[in-house]
């Protein structure tokens, strides 16, 4: 018998004799040399089973006395979070479904990449990497504006995409979600309008709910923006700022015109409109879209992004560029909000961007996206189902369902045969969706998502 | 030559060529046969080079045609943030010149351990053994409460302490600051008003500028806060919460005693006022000191934590534990606001805790602190300054100047001799704690300190 096994073998002796209640909170164990004899094992066995008992709390020890079984322990609840079924059908159920579900659940609404598609490998080799590195880079806070040489990289990458950008102008955060949450404090009062897509990305609902300001919503075309609305809704609402994903725009898969960006652009100039561009989805485009950040020079733009969506979603690291004085007050509010940046996370990122595999990495994602995208739609269309468009690139298909179906009503009856969809009401602030379904082609490969959804369009 | 430094040679040859700019942006690379040849290096050894290169952003592949030189390149700003000493000596700026010193400056006046004194071997423990987990550990946002393994544990820990909750009650968040920025916009109105303590961690001062909420301070003794003006506070402003530390108070290194605990409660029953109890400073503690929250049983006391201060601060994990429908309805802010949280860094923090070497670890660090909370009063006395108490624990001497001296001068003096200080006011809303300075006897080590300190003390 392996250490390792004996130790567990003397873990699981103590632990099955609390579970039955052979041993009462409080009760001494056995000494180290007598629980030794019993078992046939040596004295260290027992030492480091008791320390690791220790250290998960399971028992205590008392100077000079030996270890004590701890207590009282509190009822752990045995299921689960589990999906919380009664709630409407709002962003944050929507968010909830898919951060819930189970690793075997069918999740073709689902805003992510399946795990199995994103860089483990280079993560792997990260966190070696990682764990033969400096005392420094495992224990110390980030800097206020976070690890210099990831906020480097960046602004090569931006450069790449033609916007100029210094590392200083550069803010890393916890998430993109994040980054939009830091702006939205720092430049919006309650009460305030902002301008919003619709359809858009089902969480700037909830985030600009929770800052209890006014959404007002300009219908998206597959160029960006309606022009005509929007200088409408400048009119009318004189809003502060406008938040979109310009790149690849969820949930359409539309990419913004350079003509668009140009007249947006101009537009937000005339009225003093910030834009906050959601640049999230840069490393699946397969050729550049306009960036309204690269055309105006993060002036009037806030460009943020994160690396879930590629990298890893379990690391948490995102960032902001804009004008430095901005950059410096939103490091202020970062710091007073949540302090230190997560030095860690954005090391495992840098470690896996700089990687040599992860460009062709994303290479074989884009390809896979590409067939899947064709796939997919073949499928849906083949159930009646229309794309608004098909995406350049991405992994969003925004579909319509025959007939002006009810896109919520078919959401709740496929949840109950385990598939989770994305009805098309939870990203419009309009409401004028609700014949309409986000899928995620990368999440559509198992044929019983188009079985339950065959079988739910007809009943 | 190792086959890492072969790589890394055909690297620099690269780069310094950019930097001389004899390759200008947009200038083809040489092919890589005639690169390996050039440098007598293997085909394969120029091909990972320049895939590094390219994965850095620092070159570019063109299909069928090669790689270039990347371009333009924003110019890199050289000299990293700097301290920015024109400011005011503010909440912030303590914060900003503790994260922005370098790994070389004396930080008497920081308010973490140094990173030798963390758990380092733990957390490349940790780090190893993550890298062979499984894809999801690696790959996938965590469920909305967080890790349930960590929630798990710290119901345990709370259980070990008379806190009796259930891990649904618990939600894992980025930081200790990020809880209770979390509460704040769960239980706050602008214009509402808190109760702290004066002193109290200075961060606290810009959360709640951040909420623009109005801060009202009761005067803190050496057995928590002065019950009676505590009273007399209640009864004036009618706050909506309290903020306090209750183990290790932060910077006096006061213990509440159980006589104040149960007065406190009392009255904020009778106001329906909510308390948040910080206790992370919980595992420094050498005898456990009452909690609000273990009195309360979570009702209205919501306790916050995090792992910054004893395992690292590098990974950015806190935890929140509340009502059940209160952890729920911050659950839905969190994901608003910041969406999926670090499974990773809950996953690092749990191996290290489990870790059968953590309480060992914890055990040496109070061991330590005593030593240097000994040696460092006796320090500071012999230089005329007088500590308002000598902690029962922790890293925090909370110290009186002599002859009323100006401690925010005095700060600003050590700070052009590299020694970062503390000041009390940046600890006191009221203004009132001039003459005193918060030093961290685990950051008071070098003898350097004290001659900076008395040369100053003299000048």
């Amino acid at each position: 018998m392996r250490s390792g096994t004996r130790i567990q073998a003397v873990m699981e002796d103590i632990q099955s004799r609390i579970a039955a209640r052979t041993y009462l909170p409080g009760t001494r164990l056995p000494s180290v040399r007598a629980q030794a004899q019993a078992m046939q094992v040596s004295v260290s066995t027992v030492v480091e089973a008791y320390e690791r008992l220790a250290a998960e709390g399971v028992i205590a020890s008392r100077p000079g006395s030996g270890f004590y079984v701890a207590g009282p322990v509190a009822p752990l609840a045995l299921g689960g979070i589990g999906p919380r079924v009664d709630r409407e059908v709002d962003p944050l159920w929507l968010a909830r479904q898919s951060l819930q579900a189970d690793a075997h659940a069918l999740k073709p609404g689902c805003g992510w990449l399946p795990p199995s598609w994103l860089y483990e490998e280079g993560v792997r080799r990260a966190l070696r990497s990682l764990a033969r590195s400096g005392t420094l880079e495992l224990t110390e806070y980030a800097t206020p504006l976070g690890h210099p040489a990831l906020r480097r990289l960046l602004a090569r990458r931006m450069a790449a995409m033609g916007l100029e950008t210094s590392p200083e102008q550069i803010l890393l955060t916890e998430s993109g979600t994040h980054s939009i949450d830091l702006v939205c404090r720092f430049l919006l009062e309650p009460g305030d309008t902002v301008l919003i897509d619709d359809p858009c990305y089902f969480n700037f609902h909830a985030l600009l709910k929770a800052h209890r300001v006014q959404a007002v919503s300009v219908p998206y075309t597959p160029q960006g923006p309606d022009v005509a609305r929007f200088a409408d809704a400048l009119q009318a609402h004189s809003p502060r700022l406008y938040i979109t994903n310009s790149a690849i725009h969820n949930p359409t898969g539309a990419t913004l015109s350079p003509l668009v960006a140009h007249r947006i652009l101009k537009l937000a100039d005339s009225s003093d409109l910030v834009i906050v561009e959601d640049d999230i989805f840069c490393d699946l485009e397969t050729h550049a879209a306009p960036r309204l950040a690269a055309f105006d020079g993060l002036s009037r733009v806030i460009q943020i992004g994160s690396f879930s969506k590629t990298v890893s979603a379990s690391l948490r690291c995102g960032f902001i560029a804009a004008r430095p004085d901005w950059t410096q007050d939103l490091a202020d509010l970062k710091i007073a909000t949540n302090f230190g940046g997560g030095r860690m996370a954005a090391d495992i990122v840098l470690r896996t961007l700089t990687d040599s595999g992860y460009r062709r990495h994303m290479e074989s994602v884009r390809l896979r996206l590409a067939q899947e995208m064709e796939r997919t739609a073949a499928r849906l269309q083949a159930l009646g189902m229309k794309p608004w468009l098909v995406p350049q690139a991405g992994m969003f298909l925004w579909c319509q369902l025959p007939g002006g179906m009810d896109a919520t009503a078919l959401a709740r009856t496929c949840l109950e045969d385990g598939v989770v969809l994305a009805p098309g009401n939870a990203f419009s602030q309009s409401q004028s969706a609700g014949d309409f379904l986000r899928f995620n082609v990368a999440q559509c490969s198992d044929a019983r998502i188009f079985e339950v959804l065959a079988r739910a369009l007809k009943g």
